[in-house]
């Protein structure tokens, strides 16, 4: 085994380990200290096998017959998604989505700090939103630089995306969160994670109106 | 064809038609009349074929070497997803996420009206965010009724997910928009769509460690 090859975790692997972490967390709370694949499968509703392999890609392997130390286990996966490393953030464009995020006390449970944020708009420029500073966009190269800012989060409206996220590539950011709908065309080399709320609104709507069709249809006669 | 049949649209092409209706409605803009599919497909790093599949969805069907009308083209995904029928919301739990969301003027474009938010906690009822009421989760039911909502916000904590969703589906909410990172057991027939922001996370801080660590690893003698 060579610890410099670096193996990519499968996506949907990485998706689920903050699930895992959630069930491990709460037996902790009630005092558990031991529990097996199968009982984190039934909890979540997933297969067993796929548990084990999901918590073999953090490094850790159960006694057969035992299971996994709930402890060692929820540290093995704070350790692997790099929680236990906090890591710095800039939000780049300061609007509702953007200041929202800037307030969401939720991320730093999973590593994330959202520093300041970032924004053309003279009239946001100066302002502080949930204590934490709105600066102008030609700051951001000095600054990530700087502060090893790796993380931006994009929350800028979808007609300047492209523009925005090119300036955030030049000035250093290594992996884009994108909140807007748009597909961005970066370097191989930058990250991109799409967190696009109008795609899941559009399934969420559509499915309702499918719902909807189907229960006012009249029973089509055999 | 009978109109009564209705096929389930794929959920890829529902998450792909809010970006064609971007691209169309900037090219309308500029006064474009006629697109192709292969237009679109450049535009948005997409196959052509699939392109014209997922339009086909929507009801429309292109003229051969000639294209789409684009108006045609944006009204038939806006009938189709549901954006000119505003669909009523209520926001379920009023922290920081679920405020944000309260704040957030995008879901307009999408047909997504957010009338109020519920929470249980006594020092939020009675206030108002963004101008919107925050109301006892106990008057929930009723007003689910009264007002015709489909659609549930669901961003309370994890560990009250599964309780407050059972309270939301009793009170007649359809479809949950789920925020929470909690895998929801409900009814067959209720829609839930996740918005999984740690799992999004997840992802995004593990490449970013694979990559730094990829980058820092001494070159490996062939």
């Amino acid at each position: 085994m060579n610890a410099n090859i670096i193996r990519p975790t499968p996506e949907p692997t990485l998706r689920r380990l903050p699930a895992y972490h959630r069930v491990l967390q709460r037996l902790l709370d009630r005092g558990r200290t031991v529990v097996s694949c199968t009982h984190i499968a039934e909890d979540l509703g997933l297969d067993s096998t796929q548990v084990r392999k999901d918590l073999a890609a953090t490094g850790i392997i159960g006694k057969p017959k035992v299971g996994y130390a709930v402890p060692a286990l929820i540290d093995s996966i704070e350790t692997y998604l790099g929680w236990k490393n906090v890591t710095d953030a800039f939000v780049i464009g300061a609007g509702h989505l953007g200041g929202a995020l800037l307030g969401y006390d939720g991320f730093k449970a999973y590593g994330l700090n959202i520093l300041s944020a970032f924004d053309n708009d003279p009239a946001k420029i100066g302002t502080t939103i949930y204590g934490k500073d709105v600066l102008p966009m030609d700051k951001l190269p000095d600054l990530v630089e700087r502060m090893h800012v790796g993380i931006g989060i994009l929350t800028v409206r979808a007609a300047s995306a492209h523009e925005v996220a090119d300036i955030m590539v030049m000035a250093g950011i290594k992996a884009i969160w994108n909140f807007t709908q748009v597909k961005l065309q970066v370097a191989p080399s930058i990250i991109v994670e799409n967190m696009d709320l109008s795609a899941s609104l559009a399934v969420l709507s559509r499915k309702l109106a499918e719902r909807n069709e189907v229960s006012v249809s009249p029973v089509i006669p055999l």
